[in-house]
């Protein structure tokens, strides 16, 4: 297995040192509480107060799914590739195509503002853990989820206060409910494209290189944060060390994975693994051949589907990896021996035992719950079956306008008033929507929809009628108007009454799916959630009886800081060097994507003598 | 789950009755071994050996992968239809699609051959079981791989005799070695095709109706045996009831069952679970979607690639199913309950302890040997790193003249005597190659090649060079010759001077991937399926003396007979009638492929005013 430290570089961290490699010690620290001493005993250096909150405002997350950083007092950002990939390809159209030829803004004048991305700097960290835990007091099932989703609602919207547009603040679980941090960050919605290379330097080696070390790539992309027109300016950055790293130096690494599952209950990993990740697999498995295919057809389909193809093939490369270690006899024995232990300790004491023996066993039958509907779950409400930019687009419309007329409290999470901007932001973009392509997706979707919930499934007749699934997409694609952000703008500023009177056919179908989607939300967050968050919080407790602190919390895309000492490794009995050479990039050249070398690189660089090719 | 008979039908089961559906009582039997007290107690009837004898003659399987059955006199066979599907498709051209318009010989001379098909019908079973232990006796790992194939190989070749064009010999492993028996058939390799309905009806409901019954579809194909360019005269055959079935009515199915993996140690079962059944799943969606999308892309792409995409969603349908069994924990458990009480058996007495006790470690041990290298072996080996017809005839040209070089023993199996025939069928066929279709597959699957063994594997290396899978693909199949029968022939009659020679590009990728392929089978051969072969002989044997033959041996598609009555079932709440009605086909047609009712039988049939849809 790889280290983790590869794992973020490749992942979603993206403040890093390109082209070195880093061998992290174990862990994912919050940096409200670093593992000083071991640090300290480890590196003969643990960071102080100023060094942390400097390295906290250094960094950033991008909301959308990954790590930056600012690297010059006038809000210059770098971030992976990856990370800018789909502004970029939302910049291009057919006649220009930035994501193949590369982005580059001369002069500041040149910077173009990308339509979704929204970057996030955390200022403040406080602990909430009391009051969410105060609101559920003695609850479980249904009371327990509005109670909860209420309270951290609230605490959110007091944070923000009304500056909306540059405070976002989330209330985030640690531990699984062990701790509940408020995050409050800076909210940065005008990010501009600076610099992205052309594809071919910057994802070099493509899907087959991804996540393998060394990738002979220029993984890199520029942003500029912006603030009422202008660079924003920023007192802590991380600046480029001119000499770079050096063999055995000590690294930090700083950014914002995703998800782990490291907490877990057995039970919960068998669900994770059978339930939610081998179908997914399956699902992501047949939607890259679709659209493989779909861009083998001409350059625009190529063009137009570049961001999800590498969305797809990005993750399915992640999920491989956990399916891997699930599959792991090792990796499960190993899990398993930490729980026996967690429940010996628990059940060595009656009083420990009566509070939180219940747990392993309610989190178990909660798997159990899920089981029963997390095929309809996943395909009516979180989008397996309607996947289409249009159709999210219209439930984002027909749910704004119902959400919004209630209280905040009690609103879906995502309709609450501190999550609206990052929403709207989405909304009401100019970024474009592929109506070829949306044929293409929602066709696929809207057939396995129907192929996993069987052709006799009620809710399966009631939205296909006697239409198949190329013809429903066809007629919607060709119908809609929500292509258009001022249609959209119109509908959400319309709220309830104009969504009522629309007749827009994606409008139609979101509202016609809308109440059994609920339904399966609302099961899946009572019957499902609810009992894992609050078992998961005994459990927690019982962890910190146990071990304290000094494990770190599973991942839940807050900022970590990850340390480690700079180190080539042995790859099935090859040594890797710390360090990859741009000659490598040349020998790996083969003229084909993805191993075809920017023309530029191949012209710019000489190559001398001794470089001799690998094969 | 569904039943036995359920799974038969829709499988690769085709004597049936169909718009029957009956209940099985469990069990799959070889027709020399039949439950005869069970079936007396529990239905008042035993088959003679007269009523055997005529319904082992009566009942056929296609080589290629089905059952089917003689049903007059003159030769006429009927099979389900997706048996006759690719005859169909190879008959058809971009003037006429036979698959979409459906076939039918008005007249004997209209009837027309099938480039690919090979009836056989078993004559005689006997006892080899003695004779192929007495060969291996002592030997394990390569001896043993060896000296078992050379017998079977020798045994028969000498059943065979002179008579190869007639004759068809395979020594058949029952109970995993617990029994080896020799089954002569008698060969027709002249089936031609008299009818198969139009797509619409012969495969109503499509992918999301395969599998699930009552099924409202017209799932029928007629072929008719030749011999001597007649009609091939049988005094054995199954004549239609003109009556039809009743419900409560005792019924037999005969056919020929694929495999099943009933006996397999729990080690074995996690092995085909997690080394087999799931990257078989994952490559399979991905072929899928890119079928699928390729289809969509026009009229004759959808033409050319209907049998494949049928073949690999026919397959996922069959895999998932096996997966949710393997997945499901009350499975695992009977499963490890077998084992235990087996193992418990073995392990009450010293002297058969010491004789079977270490056939469990034995196989778990083969089972870490085969993950060391299942992925290269199934890439390299196995053609799932070449799918390509092309490829798969420059195989059989290039290993053809080696193995007939070698004495009959020694040979590959597929490569023997008695095996050529149905080897050559198919080689010297004039069946249609789809040259744009052998782009996209055999570029599909170098893809694949390269991202499972990685983009470092010298055999990649070796293999692709400097290329793109893409323009390697396009490279080979723009220039081979092999599409024409008549170059086959003659580089097959020319043996190894003719393949030294020759320039093809598929004959030259052929013996560049031989060596390393041949090394792969090898170490298959020598240290997987050795291990399991003489261990499971061991098991067997150890079943034998507990439970005797009243377990019925593993599907190796032999000869079958199952039982059990006419009757509905209980769908998770819905009572299922046993007889479907043609009703049903028009409540469900929409108009829209797959639940498009063929224009003829939506005209020809009137329907009642009580007929009311279901959705």
């Amino acid at each position: 297995m790889k280290s983790l430290i590869q794992k973020l570089l490749a992942g979603t961290l993206a403040f890093a040192l390109p082209l070195t490699s880093a061998q992290a010690a174990e862990g994912m620290w919050t940096l409200d509480k670093l593992p000083l001493k071991k640090m300290q005993a480890q590196y003969g250096f643990a960071p102080d107060e100023a060094w942390t909150q400097h390295a906290q405002r250094s960094a950033l997350r991008l909301a959308g799914g990954c790590s930056g950083s600012f690297i010059s007092p006038e809000g210059l950002v770098m971030t992976n590739h990856h990370c800018v990939r789909e502004c970029v390809q939302q910049l291009s159209n057919p006649q220009k195509n930035f994501v193949a030829d590369g982005f580059y803004a001369k002069e500041q004048k040149d910077e173009v503002m990308c339509p979704t991305i929204e970057l996030n700097r955390l200022d403040e960290i406080s602990d909430v853990t009391a009051r969410v835990k105060q609101a559920t007091a003695g609850m479980s099932g249904a009371d327990f989820s509005k109670a909860q989703k209420a309270e951290q609602s609230k605490i959110e919207a007091e944070c923000v206060g009304d500056d909306k547009a540059r405070t976002r603040c989330d209330v985030v679980e640690l531990y699984h409910g062990g701790v509940y941090d408020l995050y409050k960050y800076h909210r940065f919605q005008d990010a501009r494209l600076v610099f992205a290379p052309d594809e071919a330097i910057a994802f070099f080696g493509g899907d087959p290189d991804n996540f393998n070390f060394p990738r002979y790539d220029l993984d890199i992309g520029l942003l500029r944060a912006y603030e009422d027109g202008k660079p924003a300016k920023v007192a802590d950055y991380f600046p480029f060390s001119k000499n770079g790293a050096e063999a055995g130096e000590l690294t930090m690494v700083l950014g914002h994975p995703g998800s782990t599952q490291r907490q877990l209950t057995i039970a919960q990993l068998d669900r994770y693994r059978d339930l939610d990740l081998i179908p997914r697999l399956l699902l992501g498995s047949e939607t890259r051949g679709t659209l493989n295919q779909y861009a083998s057809e001409n350059a625009e389909a190529a063009r137009t589907s570049e961001d999800d193809r590498f969305g797809v093939e990005n993750s399915l490369k992640a999920l491989k990896g956990q399916l891997g270690a699930l599959l792991d006899p090792a990796v499960f024995n190993f899990k398993r021996g930490q729980e026996t232990e967690l429940r010996g300790f628990v059940n060595s004491k009656p009083a420990r035992k009566k509070k939180y023996g219940n747990a392993w066993d309610e989190i178990a039958q909660a798997q159990l719950a899920y089981a029963t509907f997390e095929t309809p779950y996943k395909f009516i409400e979180r989008g397996n079956g309607f996947s289409s930019d249009y159709f999210r687009f219209a439930r984002a419309l027909v749910r704004g306008a119902m959400e919004r007329n209630k209280p905040n409290g009690d609103r879906l999470r995502e309709y609450t008033e501190s999550a609206l901007p990052t929403l709207t932001q989405r909304l009401f973009s100019d970024a474009p929507v592929y109506p070829a392509l949306e044929k293409v997706t929602l066709a696929f979707s809207l057939t396995k929809l129907r192929e996993y919930l069987g052709a006799d499934d009620p809710f399966v007749h009631e939205v296909l009628a006697k239409e198949s699934p190329d013809a429903m997409a066809k007629r919607l694609v060709d119908n809609t108007k929500l292509g258009d952000p001022a249609v959209r703008k119109a509908l959400w500023d319309g709220g309830q009454a104009a969504i009522d009177a629309s007749t827009d056919p994606f409008i139609l179908l979101a509202k016609q799916v809308d109440p059994r989607a609920r339904e399966l939300r609302k099961r899946y967050e009572n019957e499902v959630e609810a009992v894992e968050k609050k078992n998961a919080e005994l459990l927690a407790q019982a962890r910190f009886e146990k071990y304290g602190t000094s494990v770190y919390p599973d991942a839940t895309f807050t900022l970590r800081l990850s340390y480690g000492e700079v180190k080539g490794w042995d790859e099935k009995g090859t040594p890797v060097p710390p360090f990859t050479q741009i000659a490598g990039t040349f020998e790996r050249a083969t003229g084909f994507d993805p191993f075809k070398q920017a023309a530029g690189v191949m012209a710019g660089c000489a190559r001398p003598a001794e470089w001799r090719p690998a094969f």
